[in-house]
């Protein structure tokens, strides 16, 4: 017999767990459309060339590549930033510039699998390609922080920086791009691990003690580069609440594109790590069509949001999509339950009948409290005769018998 | 340089046709929560043995299957049925039974790509696992009814009929299981290809010319069958219209796994098929525990829906997700068009501002042409002066200058 598993890894989501990401979905999707984003879809397959080499080393590693029946060289989308790039090439014509696109697809990679990591997630994208304006950074800020407050947080943040901090020196002189992103990866640690943690980092990496003390002098003493402060002075005018956001010189986002703008947002309770990062990558969407398309953006890590919202409780009670179950007496009070199933229907009240008359009462009422249903409507033979029904409340475990007619005013 | 092209057989949805897709998403998913169905995701790589033989040679023929990084050898789901399968074994005591759950998540078919064939397509699905109630067969009729009634479509019709009526005989005697499944795929296309078309293909099957009269003249007798009956007379309940469902004796469908009731959605005006179909398969279930676990249930052609609705014209003219365009006129402006922004914001008008402030007027315009917004906003020198707003109507190419407190009684 075959053993029925899921593929190590990856994921089944049943309901309860499903509508919690439909719930975060169509919140992020509301306030991305608000501010003009529209939605992109790409294949979950493209020719391996397409993804190869972006990622560097360690993402060729992690590619899910394969060949397909016509020999075709083909790998599993690993991100959306390089589909997004190839878009912006082949249609350069039909597409609005500035393009702003949202993207809510699943990625893969063979990470290996740890609490938290996953072969299989969804990632929520928001990019807008072709701009160099200020305007076009404040506003990715501007909708991080309103997603933030309308999935129902409180106390978050969105931390800013700009990469022009993170150009270190040794004696005076620039470090090379490869020594300077050794540097950036150990500075974004200095809030996890503090100034010891991030000098051992980078002696390990190579720098002497002496150039570590320089480099993290310059970081103590980072001001707003001339960008910043006019994304701050349009921060301010849209009105963003000031207590939303932060300039963050210790950010420093491990990634290596960056090219300006770099943000990452944090709630306050929530400790396990950033609810999701971006920034201005001005030299990537270019990659196929040979010249510098300018872009900013921001991805949440929809994992990492779930996790957050349990913990915090910013679930609505309510996601179940039936609110009231009409129970089956037996198949001859069949009509009698139907009746009240169109009452409700025709009252947009979501309602289910149970599928099978000849179930037993406890098998139904079992159904409900599986399925969270916060009310059952029994029709037995003496409801039936009086024109009453009797209406449990499977939260309180309280129950009463009203008139038939007085049902709509329950729900 | 790398060609920039598109996956052979795979699509990319740019924002319209993206914005098509999310409407009928959003409609279907709407009516499936009303009737108690809730979202399942499962994820798109299997085991392959959980796959493999449960479609066929046909089928495996068909599959993405590979190797992964760990030697697994793994498959892209095909469709969304036996990974349904595998998740009723595998959370059998979590699961509320009846088990409805509808899934919309894309499937992956190594297909001859052809006209409106393609390698990855979206799946609608809807079943009812559990339970062998007419009640379950009904809903599902229902349901089908009452999604292409929400879309949009006015002259439908769910096509009904019963495994039953379509065991067929020779001379008195049973058809073997295989040749009556090639005598059921011939009769299927009797609508398409009329008596004589489907006796020269049972000919080829190699059915004797008395073997296909019999057959013939059985399925010009068919009538109700007692359980048929009883899913009428619980539509009729219901209160589902008349004109939306019919027995329809010639209704085969070619898959082999349905056991009793077989329906198929049609629209009068679409000629190019079914836009989706359905029935009961008892037998497929319980695949993975060994025992019958009944089930009901229908999935929408999803590219089939949306052709349809575009020869219909059913999609709304108001898809685009930004009104008003408020273009910058110049960097001094950008503080008037900010106010207009905050005013239609806090006012849950969608509108955008443009994103650069040195860009030329014209080119703001073709923006908002380009992406269907069908008002844009313009607050030059003599407007900003006297306080007032121009608005172009997009669609009717005329514009109006108005006091700029008035602007909310425009949208």
């Amino acid at each position: 017999m075959i053993k029925t598993q899921t593929l190590k890894g990856f994921r089944d989501f049943l309901p309860i767990q499903a509508k919690k990401r439909q719930f975060v979905i169509n919140t992020l999707k509301k306030v991305f459309e608000s501010y003009g984003f529209e939605p992109l879809e790409t294949p979950a397959l493209e020719y391996e060339e397409i993804l190869l080499g972006k990622y560097g080393a360690e993402g060729d590693k992690l590619m899910y590549r394969f060949e397909d029946n016509g020999k075709r060289k083909v790998a599993l989308r690993y991100d959306q930033t390089v589909p997004l790039a190839r878009v912006v090439a082949q249609y350069q014509n039909e597409l609005p510039m500035p393009f702003k696109r949202y993207q809510i697809q699943n990625v893969w990679r063979a990470e290996n699998t740890q609490k938290g990591r996953y072969r299989e997630f969804l990632q929520c994208d928001i990019d807008t390609v072709g701009t160099f304006s200020p305007l076009a950074d404040a506003e990715i800020i501007e909708i991080a922080a309103t997603s933030l407050k309308n999935l129902g947080f409180k106390n978050f943040k969105i931390l800013i920086n700009d990469r022009e901090n993170l150009k270190f020196k040794s004696n005076g002189i620039a470090l090379s791009q490869d020594r300077n992103i050794l540097a950036v990866r150990a500075i974004d640690k200095l809030k996890k691990i503090g100034k010891d943690g991030v000098s051992k980092e980078m002696e390990k990496s190579g720098f002497t003690k002496e150039e570590i003390i320089e480099i993290l002098q310059v970081v103590e003493k980072t001001k707003l580069t001339p960008r910043l402060s006019e994304v701050f002075s349009i921060l301010k005018k849209l009105g963003i609440p000031d207590a939303q956001y932060e300039f963050s010189p210790t950010l420093a986002r491990g990634m290596d594109y960056y090219t300006g703008l770099i943000i990452e947002a944090e709630v306050e309770e929530y400790s396990a790590g950033s609810l999701g990062g971006g920034g201005r990558f001005d030299n990537l969407i270019g990659l196929f069509v040979n010249k510098q398309i300018p872009a900013v953006g921001f991805a949440f890590g929809f994992d990492r949001l779930i996790e957050a919202m349990e913990e915090l409780k910013l679930f609505p009670v309510d996601l179940q999509t039936t609110k009231v179950l009409i129970t089956v007496f037996s198949p001859e009070l069949l009509d009698k339950s139907n009746q009240v199933c169109e009452a409700l229907n025709a009252n947009n009240i979501n309602q289910e009948l149970y599928l099978d008359e000849n179930a037993r009462m406890e098998k139904q009422l079992k159904y409900a409290d599986k399925k969270q249903i916060p009310y059952v409507v029994i029709i037995g033979p003496d409801e039936a005769k009086n024109n009453t029904v009797t209406v449990k409340n499977l939260k309180t475990r309280t129950q009463k018998i009203i008139k038939e007619e007085k049902i709509l005013s329950l729900f």
